[in-house]
């Protein structure tokens, strides 16, 4: 945006079409948008990719985005496709739907994700929305107000911090300790909530950590919660993508505890990002989100917000209960041998290290060591020249909160993976410092 | 939401699960979203259809929204539905798009509006939506600083007051003159704008009041725009569906006066509201929206928000280009047909005038003469009571700032809007004025 001595000059030597009087402009671009999408995981990767050789022959290997969609081995499954095929074609979803989501997929939802709760959902708790994203922006919006502030992960999901910043709602880290699983330091939650905390977020399975926070931990979470009066937002669009030791439990679980904002989605254990098909749901038994006000401001969110489309909240009972077990076992044991070739293959390369085995999503944090490197000045420099040098994409870790680690996407065809971390292995071997 | 003193009270109730401190939440809703949902088309419309008498065993006759796709006559065209399932099924468009939307998408869009252009849309014009309603929110969301006011239509669509209201944008209303087919009150544009007006939107075919604006007439509106240095957005969402002897103009057409932006989607013309596809373009041939940072703003907006579906946007080359004409005549000529039942049967109605036959989109605003009824306070009540008497549901004026008009959606089965009629008009005799 030009300052407004330039926007002066502009304006003098705008002359009409065929007119006298120069026009001057009394519009401009707004400041606070142009920023707030310079911090995204697309916007750092969509740098990183401008580094690749148009001149090396060999396939990108995309290690940076978890969207897996595009390899055989994560298609999605055809009685999905079918689902949304036969909603496009019955004719009964073609109008808008009601600005909540209409009431078959609502209980769809509710009915698939009490499954795993000591307790009924309703209905009326489900909200869908655009995808996640949609989710999260409403969360986000409906927390906003001066003063406020909202508790967020380091490392985390950017566009929590985005949607916050651009929201003008206050935001604070606390850490996810390495060294302990990534679990959250409870301790720095405390420390860091005031009377105007109002919320915290969780992502579980988590991005970019690619951790499972165990039954133990997340009672302890809302214990905190509740302690410090805030609400817990609980992200958990890897739900069910898990693959280690730690079985996947919802935080709605502890709903009477604290309450709880569950966001989730399709996207990821149908891999479909592109549907833009999720939730935000109200983890509520004791009413408190409504008291609040919580879930009128929802709804006022909703009501002048775009919906997802209609038929595909048409196919979401068909999908959520017809797609067969076999699909979801074949997309998890696949991302279990892709993230063992992620944590087996990164020990090999002496200036990455992984601190503990994915156990679910699609990520893992490695730890760069440039003290074993020349020529390297931190992970974006990392990332940028082993875009350009070997054809591999990788996310810096200030992407996600913390500089000098590097955020890798197992969920790849194995093959592939493998073909990436030998070509880091080779970039680390080039710019190895020498003994 | 309950006052601070009731929650005060509930704070010191709420009792812990087992445990011994009371839980005081610090977080509450949004006031400003709560307030934001009761402005809207739906919004009214819901209290509207509140009143039906479930006793009533006739078919309710929905006149109220702007969305025919449940009937027979309006049913999409087949090649519509095939573009989306062979998108669906392509496993090439279940990832993520990029934010701005799929290339294909953008230049097919380009290349269907520059049909009527006098110079060529490019790709990066366009930005997809998802509808046409995240165009608005974006559009909305880039002009809003503080002290800016944007001119918007009276009668218009609330969506954009509702919108601003949100943004903390003022608006500030001029007025559609129905004595002279619903033009705009130019004078009143420029009386209303001062040196903070960044904006007017014409809505064109008009929603709500059926007309199309002719070609000097959009010319003047681009003119008064230069003049006042404001931009036009042009909400083209009905874009072609005009029936009278006004043919369609896009407001592009003169973006060399001022420039333009353009909001439409596939959801009206094709009859999908529910398949949210949706554009913002540009119409800018001399660069100024790029110079006054516009075109930087809508991209971070759209780097912070949802996208359509990606099938979706890989379905919009095939919808654009191979939809058959004759889908589109059927159409234009049901709503012909619709729209003159809707003006001939208002002049049997004594107590509703229609000022001039609708030429375009799928509304009529009707004058309520309520000198000539007994026991109707006003145009919401005539609604309610028209309601619960004889399942009829129009939208009342106010809620597209008309107080004491009546919004008429004639887009239905011709044979329904016959019997929507009739009984607006035994409705009529059961409560004229005795003389």
């Amino acid at each position: 945006m030009p300052n407004s001595t330039e926007r002066e000059r502009e304006r003098e030597l705008s002359m009409e079409n065929g007119g006298s009087a120069a026009a001057r402009w009394r519009f401009e671009g707004n400041e606070r948008l142009i920023l707030a999408g310079g911090v995204t995981v697309r916007g750092v990767l969509n740098t990183v990719i401008g580094n690749l050789d148009g001149n090396d022959t060999r396939p990108v290997i995309p290690l940076g985005h978890g969207d897996p969609s595009a390899f055989p081995s994560f298609r999605t499954s055809p009685f999905a496709e079918d689902a949304v095929c036969s909603a496009v074609r019955s004719t009964k979803f073609n109008g808008y739907s009601s600005t909540v989501g209409i009431p078959a997929a609502r209980s769809a939802v509710a009915e698939y994700l009490s499954k795993d709760l000591p307790y009924k959902l309703s209905p009326d708790d489900v909200f869908l929305t655009i995808g996640c994203t949609q989710a999260l922006e409403a969360v986000v919006t409906v927390l906003a107000r001066p003063g406020a502030n909202l508790l967020l992960p380091r490392p985390g999901f950017p566009y929590y911090e985005a949607r916050a910043g651009f929201c003008s709602l206050e935001f604070r880290h606390f850490d996810l300790l390495p060294e302990q699983d990534w679990e959250v330091d409870l301790a720095s939650v405390e420390a860091l909530a005031d009377e105007n905390t109002v919320a915290m977020v969780i992502i579980n399975p988590g991005n970019p950590c690619g951790n499972v926070f165990k039954y133990e931990h997340l009672k302890k979470v809302a214990e905190t919660a509740r302690k410090l009066g805030i609400l817990v937002i609980s992200d958990e669009v890897y739900d069910h993508l898990t693959f280690g030791s730690n079985p996947f439990v919802p935080m709605g679980v502890f709903a009477s505890i604290a309450p709880i904002l569950t966001l989730g989605s399709i996207s990821k254990r149908w891999i479909v990002p592109g549907w833009r098909l999720g939730w935000l749901v109200t983890n509520d038994p004791d009413g408190i989100l409504t008291k609040q006000g919580i879930v009128d401001s929802i709804k006022g969110f909703l009501n002048i917000s775009a919906d997802p489309a209609t038929f595909m909240q048409g196919a979401v009972p068909q999908i959520l209960e017809n797609t067969p077990s076999d699909f979801f076992q074949k997309i998890v044991s696949t991302l279990r041998e892709t993230a063992d070739i992620c944590y087996e293959r990164s020990k090999e390369i002496p200036c990455i290290t992984c601190p503990s085995r994915p156990e679910g999503s699609m990520f893992a944090m490695v730890k760069l060591n440039l003290s074993l490197l020349e020529g390297i000045e931190d992970d974006m420099d990392f990332c940028c020249k082993l875009a350009k040098e070997e054809s591999v994409i990788l996310l810096p870790g200030f992407a996600v909160g913390l500089k000098n680690w590097l955020r890798v996407t197992f969920a790849i065809e194995p093959s592939s993976l493998d073909d990436g971390f030998l070509r880091i292995k080779a970039f680390h071997q080039r710019h190895a410092k020498k003994q």
